[in-house]
Protein backbone atom coordinates (compact mmCIF):
# COMPACT_ATOMS: atom_id res chain seq x y z
CA UNK A 1 0.00 0.00 0.00
CA UNK A 2 1.50 3.69 -1.14
CA UNK A 3 0.42 6.13 1.25
CA UNK A 4 1.52 9.63 2.62
CA UNK A 5 0.94 12.32 5.09
CA UNK A 6 0.80 15.52 5.01
CA UNK A 7 0.05 18.16 7.60
CA UNK A 8 -2.35 20.95 6.62
CA UNK A 9 -2.76 24.15 8.72
CA UNK A 10 -6.39 25.49 8.53
CA UNK A 11 -6.67 28.67 8.10
CA UNK A 12 -8.94 31.78 9.83
CA UNK A 13 -10.95 32.27 6.99
CA UNK A 14 -11.78 28.77 6.26
CA UNK A 15 -13.82 28.54 9.53
CA UNK A 16 -17.58 29.42 8.60
CA UNK A 17 -20.07 31.65 11.34
CA UNK A 18 -20.32 28.33 13.39
CA UNK A 19 -16.78 28.45 13.88
CA UNK A 20 -15.84 25.34 12.05
CA UNK A 21 -14.34 24.45 8.94
CA UNK A 22 -16.35 24.66 5.55
CA UNK A 23 -16.93 21.16 4.05
CA UNK A 24 -15.84 22.37 0.39
CA UNK A 25 -12.44 23.28 1.89
CA UNK A 26 -11.59 19.30 2.83
CA UNK A 27 -11.79 18.95 -1.18
CA UNK A 28 -8.79 21.66 -1.09
CA UNK A 29 -7.20 19.87 1.94
CA UNK A 30 -7.41 16.31 -0.05
CA UNK A 31 -5.75 18.51 -3.00
CA UNK A 32 -3.39 19.02 -0.79
CA UNK A 33 -2.95 15.62 0.24
CA UNK A 34 -2.64 14.36 -2.79
CA UNK A 35 0.02 17.19 -4.06
CA UNK A 36 2.45 15.80 -1.05
CA UNK A 37 1.86 12.08 -2.39
CA UNK A 38 2.82 13.23 -5.85
CA UNK A 39 5.82 15.22 -5.02
CA UNK A 40 6.82 12.33 -2.51
CA UNK A 41 6.74 9.67 -5.59
CA UNK A 42 6.74 11.39 -8.58
CA UNK A 43 3.45 11.78 -10.18
CA UNK A 44 2.63 15.45 -9.13
CA UNK A 45 0.27 16.88 -12.00
CA UNK A 46 3.30 18.61 -13.31
CA UNK A 47 4.77 15.03 -13.90
CA UNK A 48 2.12 14.29 -15.61
CA UNK A 49 1.99 17.60 -17.46
CA UNK A 50 6.00 17.07 -18.70
CA UNK A 51 4.48 13.97 -19.83
CA UNK A 52 1.47 15.43 -21.87
CA UNK A 53 -0.94 14.72 -19.46
CA UNK A 54 -3.69 16.16 -17.43
CA UNK A 55 -5.35 14.14 -14.61
CA UNK A 56 -8.84 15.38 -14.31
CA UNK A 57 -11.13 14.90 -11.47
CA UNK A 58 -14.12 12.73 -12.33
CA UNK A 59 -15.69 12.01 -9.18
CA UNK A 60 -14.91 13.47 -5.71
CA UNK A 61 -16.82 11.70 -2.28
CA UNK A 62 -16.55 13.06 0.96
CA UNK A 63 -18.21 11.54 4.48
CA UNK A 64 -17.49 14.52 7.34
CA UNK A 65 -17.17 12.45 10.83
CA UNK A 66 -16.69 15.72 13.35
CA UNK A 67 -16.02 19.26 12.97
CA UNK A 68 -12.88 21.29 12.64
CA UNK A 69 -12.08 24.51 13.98
CA UNK A 70 -9.69 27.23 13.43
CA UNK A 71 -6.08 26.94 14.98
CA UNK A 72 -6.27 22.85 14.10
CA UNK A 73 -3.85 21.35 12.06
CA UNK A 74 -5.01 18.61 9.95
CA UNK A 75 -2.90 15.43 8.91
CA UNK A 76 -4.08 14.57 5.14
CA UNK A 77 -3.43 10.80 4.83
CA UNK A 78 -3.25 9.87 1.07
CA UNK A 79 -3.13 6.42 -0.34
CA UNK A 80 -3.14 5.25 -4.02
CA UNK A 81 -5.54 2.56 -4.61
CA UNK A 82 -4.88 0.82 -7.97
CA UNK A 83 -6.45 -0.60 -10.17
CA UNK A 84 -6.37 -1.99 -13.68
CA UNK A 85 -8.83 0.96 -15.25
CA UNK A 86 -7.28 3.72 -17.10
CA UNK A 87 -7.93 5.84 -13.65
CA UNK A 88 -6.47 7.41 -10.48
CA UNK A 89 -8.01 6.94 -7.52
CA UNK A 90 -7.09 8.02 -3.96
CA UNK A 91 -7.95 7.45 -0.69
CA UNK A 92 -8.00 9.98 1.74
CA UNK A 93 -8.23 10.08 5.49
CA UNK A 94 -8.55 13.61 7.49
CA UNK A 95 -6.99 13.14 11.19
CA UNK A 96 -7.21 16.17 13.50
CA UNK A 97 -3.49 16.97 14.38
CA UNK A 98 -3.39 17.32 17.85
CA UNK A 99 -5.84 14.15 19.10
CA UNK A 100 -5.26 12.40 15.46
CA UNK A 101 -9.02 11.80 15.84
CA UNK A 102 -10.73 10.70 12.36
CA UNK A 103 -12.50 13.65 11.40
CA UNK A 104 -13.34 12.77 7.72
CA UNK A 105 -13.01 10.00 4.74
CA UNK A 106 -12.99 10.21 1.30
CA UNK A 107 -11.93 9.57 -2.06
CA UNK A 108 -11.32 10.89 -5.44
CA UNK A 109 -11.01 9.21 -9.09
CA UNK A 110 -8.94 10.88 -11.83
CA UNK A 111 -8.90 10.24 -15.14
CA UNK A 112 -5.96 10.73 -18.11
CA UNK A 113 -6.51 12.94 -20.71
CA UNK A 114 -4.19 14.70 -23.21
CA UNK A 115 -3.22 18.09 -21.79
CA UNK A 116 -3.60 19.63 -25.58
CA UNK A 117 -6.90 18.63 -26.25
CA UNK A 118 -8.67 16.77 -23.24
CA UNK A 119 -8.92 13.73 -25.33
CA UNK A 120 -9.88 11.21 -22.85
CA UNK A 121 -6.95 8.16 -22.86
CA UNK A 122 -8.96 4.64 -22.85
CA UNK A 123 -6.09 2.92 -21.75
CA UNK A 124 -3.42 3.36 -19.25
CA UNK A 125 -0.64 5.94 -20.46
CA UNK A 126 3.04 4.64 -20.59
CA UNK A 127 4.01 7.25 -18.04
CA UNK A 128 1.87 5.86 -15.48
CA UNK A 129 2.57 2.57 -16.28
CA UNK A 130 6.28 3.08 -15.76
CA UNK A 131 5.29 4.49 -12.25
CA UNK A 132 3.48 2.04 -11.60
CA UNK A 133 6.70 -0.58 -12.16
CA UNK A 134 8.49 1.46 -10.19
CA UNK A 135 6.49 1.63 -7.25
CA UNK A 136 5.84 -2.11 -7.62
CA UNK A 137 2.29 -1.92 -8.86
CA UNK A 138 2.69 -3.66 -12.04
CA UNK A 139 5.40 -5.55 -13.60
CA UNK B 1 -41.04 16.66 -6.17
CA UNK B 2 -39.70 19.51 -4.59
CA UNK B 3 -36.74 21.17 -6.98
CA UNK B 4 -35.21 24.36 -7.93
CA UNK B 5 -33.27 25.81 -10.49
CA UNK B 6 -30.46 28.67 -9.56
CA UNK B 7 -28.19 30.31 -11.91
CA UNK B 8 -24.98 31.07 -11.15
CA UNK B 9 -22.25 32.82 -13.12
CA UNK B 10 -18.36 31.14 -13.26
CA UNK B 11 -16.07 33.26 -12.38
CA UNK B 12 -12.31 34.40 -13.58
CA UNK B 13 -10.23 32.74 -10.54
CA UNK B 14 -12.52 29.73 -10.56
CA UNK B 15 -11.03 28.26 -13.57
CA UNK B 16 -7.62 26.95 -13.30
CA UNK B 17 -4.43 26.43 -15.52
CA UNK B 18 -6.36 24.42 -17.88
CA UNK B 19 -8.53 26.83 -18.64
CA UNK B 20 -11.64 24.79 -16.39
CA UNK B 21 -13.10 25.38 -13.57
CA UNK B 22 -11.53 23.72 -10.98
CA UNK B 23 -13.53 20.81 -9.08
CA UNK B 24 -13.62 22.13 -5.49
CA UNK B 25 -16.05 25.02 -6.69
CA UNK B 26 -18.95 22.72 -7.65
CA UNK B 27 -19.23 22.32 -4.05
CA UNK B 28 -19.79 25.74 -3.89
CA UNK B 29 -22.27 25.51 -6.70
CA UNK B 30 -24.06 22.73 -4.83
CA UNK B 31 -24.26 25.55 -1.97
CA UNK B 32 -25.50 28.43 -4.21
CA UNK B 33 -28.07 25.99 -5.12
CA UNK B 34 -28.96 24.45 -1.80
CA UNK B 35 -29.44 28.05 -1.13
CA UNK B 36 -31.67 29.19 -3.65
CA UNK B 37 -33.53 26.22 -2.85
CA UNK B 38 -33.79 27.23 0.57
CA UNK B 39 -34.85 30.88 -0.17
CA UNK B 40 -37.49 29.82 -2.48
CA UNK B 41 -39.06 27.55 0.18
CA UNK B 42 -38.55 28.94 2.97
CA UNK B 43 -35.41 26.70 4.62
CA UNK B 44 -32.31 28.65 4.31
CA UNK B 45 -29.84 28.33 7.06
CA UNK B 46 -31.27 31.57 8.50
CA UNK B 47 -34.40 29.91 8.77
CA UNK B 48 -32.95 26.83 10.48
CA UNK B 49 -30.57 29.36 12.90
CA UNK B 50 -33.80 31.55 13.87
CA UNK B 51 -34.95 28.25 15.07
CA UNK B 52 -32.33 27.18 16.97
CA UNK B 53 -30.51 24.78 14.42
CA UNK B 54 -27.68 24.33 12.95
CA UNK B 55 -27.46 21.74 9.47
CA UNK B 56 -23.40 20.71 9.37
CA UNK B 57 -23.29 18.56 5.30
CA UNK B 58 -22.09 15.08 6.64
CA UNK B 59 -21.57 14.20 3.13
CA UNK B 60 -21.14 15.02 -0.16
CA UNK B 61 -20.63 13.27 -3.68
CA UNK B 62 -20.20 14.73 -6.93
CA UNK B 63 -19.66 13.11 -10.31
CA UNK B 64 -18.08 15.47 -13.19
CA UNK B 65 -19.40 14.55 -17.05
CA UNK B 66 -18.23 17.95 -19.13
CA UNK B 67 -15.42 20.42 -18.46
CA UNK B 68 -16.90 23.94 -17.65
CA UNK B 69 -14.92 26.99 -19.09
CA UNK B 70 -14.73 30.45 -17.95
CA UNK B 71 -17.39 32.59 -19.00
CA UNK B 72 -20.04 30.27 -19.08
CA UNK B 73 -22.76 30.54 -16.54
CA UNK B 74 -24.04 27.60 -14.82
CA UNK B 75 -27.70 26.39 -13.93
CA UNK B 76 -27.56 24.31 -10.38
CA UNK B 77 -30.86 22.11 -9.98
CA UNK B 78 -31.59 20.91 -6.59
CA UNK B 79 -34.55 18.28 -5.62
CA UNK B 80 -35.21 18.00 -2.12
CA UNK B 81 -34.89 14.00 -1.81
CA UNK B 82 -37.55 13.26 1.17
CA UNK B 83 -36.92 10.12 3.73
CA UNK B 84 -38.01 9.35 7.59
CA UNK B 85 -34.26 9.67 8.93
CA UNK B 86 -33.17 12.84 11.05
CA UNK B 87 -31.38 14.26 8.03
CA UNK B 88 -31.36 16.45 5.13
CA UNK B 89 -30.48 15.50 1.63
CA UNK B 90 -30.50 17.31 -1.78
CA UNK B 91 -29.48 15.80 -5.09
CA UNK B 92 -27.80 17.99 -7.48
CA UNK B 93 -27.62 18.69 -11.69
CA UNK B 94 -25.49 20.86 -13.13
CA UNK B 95 -26.38 22.47 -16.76
CA UNK B 96 -24.23 24.49 -19.00
CA UNK B 97 -25.97 27.53 -19.24
CA UNK B 98 -26.40 27.84 -22.90
CA UNK B 99 -25.69 24.19 -24.33
CA UNK B 100 -28.21 22.72 -21.62
CA UNK B 101 -25.71 19.68 -21.09
CA UNK B 102 -25.29 17.72 -18.21
CA UNK B 103 -22.00 18.89 -16.80
CA UNK B 104 -22.06 17.23 -13.25
CA UNK B 105 -24.43 15.67 -10.76
CA UNK B 106 -24.04 14.95 -6.67
CA UNK B 107 -25.53 14.73 -3.55
CA UNK B 108 -25.19 16.18 0.29
CA UNK B 109 -26.64 15.03 3.26
CA UNK B 110 -26.88 16.89 6.42
CA UNK B 111 -27.84 16.58 9.70
CA UNK B 112 -29.81 18.94 12.57
CA UNK B 113 -27.71 19.80 15.39
CA UNK B 114 -28.27 22.41 18.35
CA UNK B 115 -27.38 25.43 17.61
CA UNK B 116 -25.27 26.25 20.93
CA UNK B 117 -23.66 23.06 21.40
CA UNK B 118 -23.54 21.11 18.37
CA UNK B 119 -25.57 17.92 19.93
CA UNK B 120 -27.21 15.98 16.90
CA UNK B 121 -31.00 15.50 16.35
CA UNK B 122 -31.99 12.44 16.41
CA UNK B 123 -35.33 12.61 15.86
CA UNK B 124 -36.89 15.31 12.76
CA UNK B 125 -37.05 18.72 14.54
CA UNK B 126 -40.53 20.08 15.12
CA UNK B 127 -39.69 22.95 13.08
CA UNK B 128 -38.23 20.55 10.04
CA UNK B 129 -41.27 18.41 10.37
CA UNK B 130 -44.40 21.69 9.85
CA UNK B 131 -41.93 22.49 6.49
CA UNK B 132 -42.30 18.46 5.78
CA UNK B 133 -46.37 19.40 6.05
CA UNK B 134 -46.78 22.57 4.41
CA UNK B 135 -44.90 21.45 1.24
CA UNK B 136 -46.79 18.26 1.02
CA UNK B 137 -44.34 15.39 2.49
CA UNK B 138 -45.60 14.72 5.67
CA UNK B 139 -49.58 15.00 6.96
CA UNK C 1 -18.51 59.12 -15.85
CA UNK C 2 -18.84 55.76 -16.51
CA UNK C 3 -20.06 53.45 -13.74
CA UNK C 4 -22.18 50.26 -13.11
CA UNK C 5 -24.07 48.67 -10.20
CA UNK C 6 -23.72 44.93 -9.93
CA UNK C 7 -25.55 42.42 -7.25
CA UNK C 8 -23.82 40.11 -5.52
CA UNK C 9 -24.84 37.50 -2.73
CA UNK C 10 -22.41 37.07 -0.22
CA UNK C 11 -21.72 33.28 0.66
CA UNK C 12 -22.51 31.46 3.54
CA UNK C 13 -19.20 30.03 3.49
CA UNK C 14 -17.91 34.04 2.95
CA UNK C 15 -18.23 35.02 6.39
CA UNK C 16 -15.75 33.69 9.04
CA UNK C 17 -15.70 32.92 12.59
CA UNK C 18 -16.49 36.50 13.93
CA UNK C 19 -19.76 36.48 11.29
CA UNK C 20 -18.46 38.57 8.92
CA UNK C 21 -17.37 38.25 5.76
CA UNK C 22 -13.95 37.80 5.52
CA UNK C 23 -11.58 40.77 3.87
CA UNK C 24 -10.19 39.00 1.23
CA UNK C 25 -13.27 38.56 -0.33
CA UNK C 26 -13.89 42.07 -0.96
CA UNK C 27 -11.10 41.22 -3.61
CA UNK C 28 -13.59 39.00 -5.47
CA UNK C 29 -16.81 41.43 -5.33
CA UNK C 30 -14.24 44.15 -6.52
CA UNK C 31 -13.78 41.44 -9.96
CA UNK C 32 -17.43 40.74 -9.87
CA UNK C 33 -17.90 44.33 -9.90
CA UNK C 34 -15.61 44.95 -12.73
CA UNK C 35 -16.71 42.12 -14.99
CA UNK C 36 -20.47 43.30 -14.67
CA UNK C 37 -18.96 46.38 -16.23
CA UNK C 38 -17.00 44.93 -18.88
CA UNK C 39 -20.35 42.78 -19.71
CA UNK C 40 -22.28 45.88 -19.98
CA UNK C 41 -19.47 48.00 -21.93
CA UNK C 42 -18.14 45.46 -23.41
CA UNK C 43 -14.37 45.70 -22.15
CA UNK C 44 -14.78 42.07 -20.33
CA UNK C 45 -11.67 39.62 -19.74
CA UNK C 46 -12.88 37.89 -23.08
CA UNK C 47 -13.45 40.62 -25.08
CA UNK C 48 -9.53 41.89 -24.32
CA UNK C 49 -8.79 38.54 -24.71
CA UNK C 50 -10.15 38.11 -28.21
CA UNK C 51 -7.91 41.18 -29.16
CA UNK C 52 -4.45 39.12 -27.84
CA UNK C 53 -4.73 40.88 -24.62
CA UNK C 54 -4.78 40.15 -20.93
CA UNK C 55 -4.92 42.94 -18.40
CA UNK C 56 -3.17 41.48 -15.20
CA UNK C 57 -3.61 43.80 -11.34
CA UNK C 58 -1.10 45.31 -10.82
CA UNK C 59 -2.16 47.25 -7.64
CA UNK C 60 -5.06 46.72 -5.35
CA UNK C 61 -6.40 49.02 -2.41
CA UNK C 62 -9.25 48.34 0.03
CA UNK C 63 -10.61 50.32 2.65
CA UNK C 64 -12.88 48.79 4.88
CA UNK C 65 -15.88 51.29 6.80
CA UNK C 66 -18.24 48.42 7.77
CA UNK C 67 -18.63 44.72 8.66
CA UNK C 68 -20.34 42.72 6.23
CA UNK C 69 -22.71 39.93 7.58
CA UNK C 70 -24.15 36.92 5.85
CA UNK C 71 -27.43 36.72 4.58
CA UNK C 72 -27.40 40.16 2.73
CA UNK C 73 -26.34 40.86 -0.43
CA UNK C 74 -23.68 44.28 -1.58
CA UNK C 75 -24.01 46.10 -4.83
CA UNK C 76 -20.54 47.02 -6.29
CA UNK C 77 -20.41 50.07 -7.81
CA UNK C 78 -17.63 49.78 -10.34
CA UNK C 79 -16.54 53.33 -12.28
CA UNK C 80 -13.69 53.63 -14.89
CA UNK C 81 -11.52 56.35 -14.11
CA UNK C 82 -9.68 57.77 -17.16
CA UNK C 83 -6.04 58.63 -17.89
CA UNK C 84 -4.00 58.66 -20.82
CA UNK C 85 -1.30 56.13 -19.21
CA UNK C 86 -1.38 52.39 -20.59
CA UNK C 87 -2.82 51.08 -17.74
CA UNK C 88 -7.21 50.37 -16.70
CA UNK C 89 -8.59 51.77 -13.31
CA UNK C 90 -11.03 51.23 -11.45
CA UNK C 91 -12.70 52.89 -8.30
CA UNK C 92 -14.89 50.71 -6.63
CA UNK C 93 -18.11 51.09 -3.62
CA UNK C 94 -19.25 48.28 -1.92
CA UNK C 95 -23.13 49.04 -0.46
CA UNK C 96 -24.81 47.18 1.49
CA UNK C 97 -27.92 45.84 -0.20
CA UNK C 98 -31.02 46.30 2.16
CA UNK C 99 -29.20 49.94 4.17
CA UNK C 100 -27.47 51.33 1.19
CA UNK C 101 -25.07 51.93 3.97
CA UNK C 102 -21.10 52.03 2.02
CA UNK C 103 -19.15 49.24 3.58
CA UNK C 104 -15.82 49.77 1.43
CA UNK C 105 -13.84 51.59 -1.12
CA UNK C 106 -11.42 50.25 -2.91
CA UNK C 107 -8.87 51.14 -6.13
CA UNK C 108 -7.37 48.25 -8.44
CA UNK C 109 -5.03 49.35 -11.47
CA UNK C 110 -4.46 46.47 -14.22
CA UNK C 111 -2.08 47.08 -17.21
CA UNK C 112 -1.98 45.58 -20.62
CA UNK C 113 0.07 42.24 -21.67
CA UNK C 114 0.07 40.12 -24.66
CA UNK C 115 -1.69 37.48 -23.89
CA UNK C 116 0.61 34.76 -25.48
CA UNK C 117 4.09 36.01 -24.10
CA UNK C 118 2.51 38.77 -21.13
CA UNK C 119 4.93 41.44 -22.69
CA UNK C 120 4.14 44.50 -21.33
CA UNK C 121 2.14 46.82 -23.62
CA UNK C 122 3.48 50.83 -23.05
CA UNK C 123 1.53 52.14 -25.32
CA UNK C 124 -2.74 52.13 -24.79
CA UNK C 125 -3.90 49.73 -27.42
CA UNK C 126 -6.02 50.25 -30.27
CA UNK C 127 -8.49 47.92 -28.79
CA UNK C 128 -8.53 49.55 -26.04
CA UNK C 129 -8.11 53.51 -27.56
CA UNK C 130 -11.30 52.45 -30.02
CA UNK C 131 -13.20 51.38 -26.73
CA UNK C 132 -12.34 54.68 -25.25
CA UNK C 133 -13.58 56.85 -28.07
CA UNK C 134 -16.46 54.84 -28.41
CA UNK C 135 -17.49 55.51 -24.53
CA UNK C 136 -16.58 59.42 -24.96
CA UNK C 137 -13.07 59.15 -23.26
CA UNK C 138 -11.25 60.18 -26.35
CA UNK C 139 -11.33 61.22 -29.90
CA UNK D 1 12.40 46.08 13.35
CA UNK D 2 10.18 42.75 14.01
CA UNK D 3 9.73 40.17 10.90
CA UNK D 4 9.07 37.00 10.47
CA UNK D 5 9.51 34.52 7.35
CA UNK D 6 7.17 32.41 6.39
CA UNK D 7 6.50 29.63 3.17
CA UNK D 8 3.42 28.87 1.25
CA UNK D 9 3.15 26.78 -1.56
CA UNK D 10 1.02 28.06 -4.38
CA UNK D 11 -1.52 25.59 -4.76
CA UNK D 12 -2.82 24.39 -8.53
CA UNK D 13 -6.24 25.68 -8.01
CA UNK D 14 -4.67 28.91 -6.68
CA UNK D 15 -3.78 29.46 -10.84
CA UNK D 16 -6.05 31.37 -13.47
CA UNK D 17 -6.34 30.03 -16.85
CA UNK D 18 -3.47 32.18 -17.83
CA UNK D 19 -1.63 29.89 -15.49
CA UNK D 20 -0.70 33.03 -13.05
CA UNK D 21 -2.01 32.88 -9.44
CA UNK D 22 -5.08 35.07 -9.03
CA UNK D 23 -4.30 38.50 -7.36
CA UNK D 24 -7.01 38.03 -4.73
CA UNK D 25 -4.73 34.57 -3.73
CA UNK D 26 -2.20 37.22 -1.99
CA UNK D 27 -4.38 38.80 0.40
CA UNK D 28 -4.63 35.35 1.52
CA UNK D 29 -1.11 34.82 1.91
CA UNK D 30 -0.81 38.18 3.54
CA UNK D 31 -2.76 36.44 6.59
CA UNK D 32 -0.88 33.19 5.90
CA UNK D 33 2.24 35.61 7.11
CA UNK D 34 0.29 37.12 9.34
CA UNK D 35 -0.56 33.90 11.62
CA UNK D 36 3.14 33.03 11.20
CA UNK D 37 4.78 36.02 12.58
CA UNK D 38 1.58 35.85 15.61
CA UNK D 39 2.64 32.54 16.41
CA UNK D 40 6.24 33.65 16.41
CA UNK D 41 5.64 36.27 18.53
CA UNK D 42 2.80 35.47 20.48
CA UNK D 43 0.10 37.95 19.31
CA UNK D 44 -2.15 35.46 17.26
CA UNK D 45 -5.64 35.37 16.15
CA UNK D 46 -6.20 33.31 18.99
CA UNK D 47 -4.40 35.06 21.04
CA UNK D 48 -6.12 38.74 21.05
CA UNK D 49 -9.37 36.25 21.27
CA UNK D 50 -8.26 35.11 24.63
CA UNK D 51 -7.82 38.80 25.76
CA UNK D 52 -11.73 39.52 24.37
CA UNK D 53 -10.49 41.04 21.38
CA UNK D 54 -10.78 40.79 17.53
CA UNK D 55 -8.32 42.43 14.93
CA UNK D 56 -10.39 43.35 11.69
CA UNK D 57 -8.37 44.26 8.76
CA UNK D 58 -9.74 48.13 8.20
CA UNK D 59 -7.36 48.78 5.03
CA UNK D 60 -5.22 46.37 3.21
CA UNK D 61 -2.88 47.40 -0.22
CA UNK D 62 -0.81 45.64 -2.30
CA UNK D 63 1.27 46.01 -5.39
CA UNK D 64 2.11 42.95 -7.48
CA UNK D 65 5.58 43.13 -9.51
CA UNK D 66 5.62 39.87 -11.56
CA UNK D 67 3.61 37.00 -12.15
CA UNK D 68 3.69 33.76 -9.97
CA UNK D 69 2.79 30.42 -11.53
CA UNK D 70 2.07 27.22 -10.07
CA UNK D 71 4.59 24.67 -8.98
CA UNK D 72 6.60 27.50 -7.14
CA UNK D 73 6.36 28.09 -3.48
CA UNK D 74 6.20 31.76 -1.89
CA UNK D 75 8.09 32.80 1.22
CA UNK D 76 5.79 35.75 2.80
CA UNK D 77 8.34 38.19 4.76
CA UNK D 78 5.67 40.36 7.58
CA UNK D 79 6.87 42.93 9.51
CA UNK D 80 5.72 44.74 12.62
CA UNK D 81 5.26 48.72 11.76
CA UNK D 82 4.91 50.11 15.18
CA UNK D 83 3.05 53.74 15.63
CA UNK D 84 1.26 54.94 18.74
CA UNK D 85 -2.19 54.77 17.65
CA UNK D 86 -4.56 52.15 18.80
CA UNK D 87 -3.95 50.02 14.99
CA UNK D 88 -1.82 47.20 14.07
CA UNK D 89 0.08 47.27 10.75
CA UNK D 90 2.05 45.23 8.99
CA UNK D 91 4.28 45.12 5.80
CA UNK D 92 4.62 42.90 3.85
CA UNK D 93 7.19 41.37 0.72
CA UNK D 94 6.56 38.30 -1.20
CA UNK D 95 9.73 36.61 -2.23
CA UNK D 96 9.71 33.62 -5.43
CA UNK D 97 10.76 30.71 -3.09
CA UNK D 98 13.90 30.01 -5.80
CA UNK D 99 14.81 32.83 -7.04
CA UNK D 100 14.48 34.80 -4.33
CA UNK D 101 12.82 37.69 -6.35
CA UNK D 102 10.52 39.95 -4.96
CA UNK D 103 7.40 39.55 -6.63
CA UNK D 104 4.72 41.67 -4.56
CA UNK D 105 4.43 44.14 -1.47
CA UNK D 106 1.44 44.90 0.62
CA UNK D 107 0.68 46.50 4.04
CA UNK D 108 -2.60 45.87 6.53
CA UNK D 109 -4.02 47.86 8.69
CA UNK D 110 -6.31 46.50 11.83
CA UNK D 111 -7.90 48.20 14.36
CA UNK D 112 -9.08 46.55 17.72
CA UNK D 113 -12.68 45.95 19.08
CA UNK D 114 -13.86 44.24 21.78
CA UNK D 115 -14.54 40.50 20.32
CA UNK D 116 -18.22 40.30 21.88
CA UNK D 117 -19.64 44.00 20.53
CA UNK D 118 -17.17 44.83 18.04
CA UNK D 119 -17.12 47.94 19.77
CA UNK D 120 -13.73 49.90 18.46
CA UNK D 121 -10.74 50.38 21.28
CA UNK D 122 -9.82 54.04 20.80
CA UNK D 123 -6.63 53.50 22.88
CA UNK D 124 -4.11 50.77 22.61
CA UNK D 125 -5.88 47.70 24.71
CA UNK D 126 -3.42 46.35 27.65
CA UNK D 127 -2.61 43.13 26.27
CA UNK D 128 -1.04 44.65 23.09
CA UNK D 129 0.31 47.04 25.14
CA UNK D 130 1.88 44.55 27.42
CA UNK D 131 2.99 42.97 23.70
CA UNK D 132 4.93 45.70 22.57
CA UNK D 133 6.81 46.30 25.86
CA UNK D 134 7.80 42.27 25.86
CA UNK D 135 9.45 42.78 22.21
CA UNK D 136 11.24 45.79 23.03
CA UNK D 137 8.80 48.68 21.30
CA UNK D 138 7.43 50.41 24.13
CA UNK D 139 8.33 50.81 27.96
Amino acid sequence: MLTHQTEVLVRFNEADPLGIVWHGHYIRYFEDGREGFGKRYGISYLDFYKNGLAVPIVSVHCDYKKPLRYGQSVIVETTYIDSHAAKLKFDYKIFQGNSKELVAVGTTTQVFVDVKNFQLQLTVPDFFMDWKKEVGFAK
